[in-house]
């Protein structure tokens, strides 16, 4: 390639990525948001236009007399997968990231990888018949373990030890015929989050999934932020002070041994049968398998041993996140995951946790708040992660070659 | 301007940093490092060439037959000035970072912003004179207190309350006519190391401060990291498990109140009065006000009660950075400030309590290590903070139409 059509394939990433980001947006904003040229913008989106990645539309109050511009609907789609430790929810999104259609399903276990691979692979491309996608442009995968995010492969996933170096990428790959990408749950979560939820005007912040599991994702600059070994965000195991609770993993006080869903129903299980919550021992009484939600459950009908179970857990969460928000100083802290559900007892304990020992300057425009996407973070996440990578400047010349 | 010239304009710019990063480079390491093509490289070296920014220098060894590029020695300067609370370390550096001057300076008493900034102005102004430097292409200045970067003020700064706004940025500039930056002293002292010191080929990493105060510095993709509201890596106040130290702050167990130089010395006076420390108590008794210095001279000298001092505030800075690491996953945390001289028994205690709970993946390959720039690391950050910055893609017309 000449130089110059590098240089200028490099613009026409950075125009057609600034129309995907903005939804619609015309030519004076593009300039602006570029710092390029009316004339080269111009250029570049008639170009755009004629491969048809863009299309220009009418605007809808009719006073605004400029063409809006935006991203061209149906040509091309890319899959967001997120599979949990019982559930599979796949998305099939346009290029614009509009919804072709979603699905959730069952897992019973997830424990072999070949025969959980073969299962959503075959869903893949059962969605891909159905809503008639001729070809996937692009697939994200996020998965509930840690991933060596360039090799595409787990790493030492420590509930399904079978999928150790499981070649996911190269699996998917080769099964799709397009570039695939494979991430932990949280980081998709995070940067779901970011693209169309609670944070979606931010470039920094934190993502905490509370669940059976802790852990944080971390967004600098709308990027993952993953570290020398890929592993930022593991928080499960920073403990908590004062706390002598054995954790799994040998220490005491790990943030997921004291507050993890886990340890949460285990804490719930002793209230219920000593009597000191009502509201679960009836649960209990009533055959139920004791589950964070019967603990919510309690908090909102008033138990005030479910409140306190909810609050403990929100001010240990809290606790750990007051370090990370002194040391990293975040615009917001966003929670998700399971426990997410837990409400204003929970978030509340968090929020006082972290004011009560974190620099005023760190804290007074902090925002401590629920995730909006809830369970689509993930799969939203996995399409946005393919999307920025199909789209940009380096992949940006093999995408082309794909129309 | 142009499209095309702002174009143009960015790749002179990147690859005037590519030789400026590099030192000494041939055309192919361009090629490969920036990624456009030969033939553009060559139009983009001529005219730096003309512009009399970099210069062609023959190989040392003759069998290498291909001419090396470099940053032209002498055709500008930068200054990079490092206030401490009793002393100043100016530099003036060439553009390729070579040093010109260096000069250290005691200050008795800082309170005062107007008297100390005037004398500041005095002394690179005298320095300016005396080694013939006509005029600034700009100046980097770090101070040790909490900075507004964006506005080039001290913000709050908790020891020398009448510095809180005073418009530092703007006196420099109008001083000096050339463009200035105003950051802490622990995000420049991180910013040099990771660009001469330990830490110079590593895009993320931690830098700590340890001294009367402890701070840390965090760099991310090579750049200094501020958080949302500037104040990111303040972990003075991040709580240390089961101390109940009084901090100044109000609070318990503060990293600062359990293994701040203060801290230490406050000890250090306990345990020479009580007859614990032989070694202490014989400084005391000849005078000595007593300082980190003598406990790491205790130390040394085999004093066990020393040797616990140092042992004892090494642990605590790990226990925070131990969560640091599970966190971000940092390649490289080092060690600055004036802690940074108790040697072995200091970072071997920091090294223990990071491995002790950190994740087996974030810390096989981490290197914890003192700064080897020492106290050059705070006028090296200062200076290559605003040669960043000059020779920006953005700053970079600008400082063109300075030569």
């Amino acid at each position: 390639m000449k130089p110059s059509e590098l240089i200028t394939q490099n613009t026409t990433a950075q125009i057609y990525n600034i129309i995907r980001t903005a939804g619609e947006i015309n030519r004076m904003g593009i300039t602006r948001l570029s710092g390029v040229s009316k004339s080269t913008i111009s250029i570049q989106i008639n170009k755009l236009i004629s491969l048809g990645l863009v299309e220009e539309i009418s605007p809808e109050n009719s006073e605004q007399r400029k063409l809006k511009l935006k991203i061209r609907e149906g040509i091309g789609q890319v899959a967001g997968i997120f599979l949990g430790t019982t559930k599979l929810k796949a998305v099939i999104f346009n290029l614009d990231m509009s919804i072709l259609c979603e699905q959730e399903y069952h897992f019973e276990n997830i424990s072999d990888p070949v025969e959980t691979n073969s299962r959503i692979i075959e869903i893949l491309k059962e969605l891909c018949d159905q809503y008639r996608v001729r070809r996937l442009w692009g697939i994200g995968l996020g998965f509930p373990f840690p991933v060596d995010f360039t090799e595409g492969k787990p790493d030492s996933p420590p509930n399904v030890p079978l999928w150790h170096g499981y070649p996911l990428k190269e699996l998917y790959e080769k099964e799709f015929s397009c570039p695939v990408l494979i991430e932990n749950d949280v980081n998709v979560m995070a940067l779901g989050e970011g693209y169309m939820g609670s944070t979606r005007n931010e470039a920094d912040f934190l993502f905490i999934k509370a669940g059976t599991g802790i852990g944080a994702g971390l967004i600098i600059d709308g990027k993952i932020y993953r570290g020398a070994k890929g592993c930022a965000g593991d928080i499960g195991h920073i403990p908590i002070d004062g706390s002598t609770v054995l954790c799994h993993c040998g220490n005491k006080g790990c943030l997921e041994a004291v507050a993890g869903g886990k340890a949460l129903t285990g804490l719930a299980k002793e209230k219920a049968e000593s009597g000191e919550s009502p509201f679960l021992a009836q649960r209990l009484k009533e055959g139920c398998e004791l589950s964070a939600r019967d603990i919510n459950d309690g908090a909102i009908a008033g138990d005030l041993s479910c409140i306190k179970l909810v609050q403990d857990a929100g001010k240990a969460v809290g606790q750990v996140a007051e370090k990370l928000v002194s040391f990293l100083n975040p615009s917001s802290i966003v929670i998700g995951g399971g426990l997410a559900n837990f409400g204003n007892h929970y978030i509340g304990a968090i929020r006082e946790a972290i004011i009560r020992r974190s620099l005023h300057l760190a804290t007074y425009e902090l925002r401590v708040c629920f995730s909006e996407l809830k369970d689509m973070s993930g799969p939203m996440g996995a399409g946005t992660l393919i999307l920025d990578h199909i789209f940009s400047s380096k992949e940006f010349p093999e995408t082309l070659k794909r129309i």
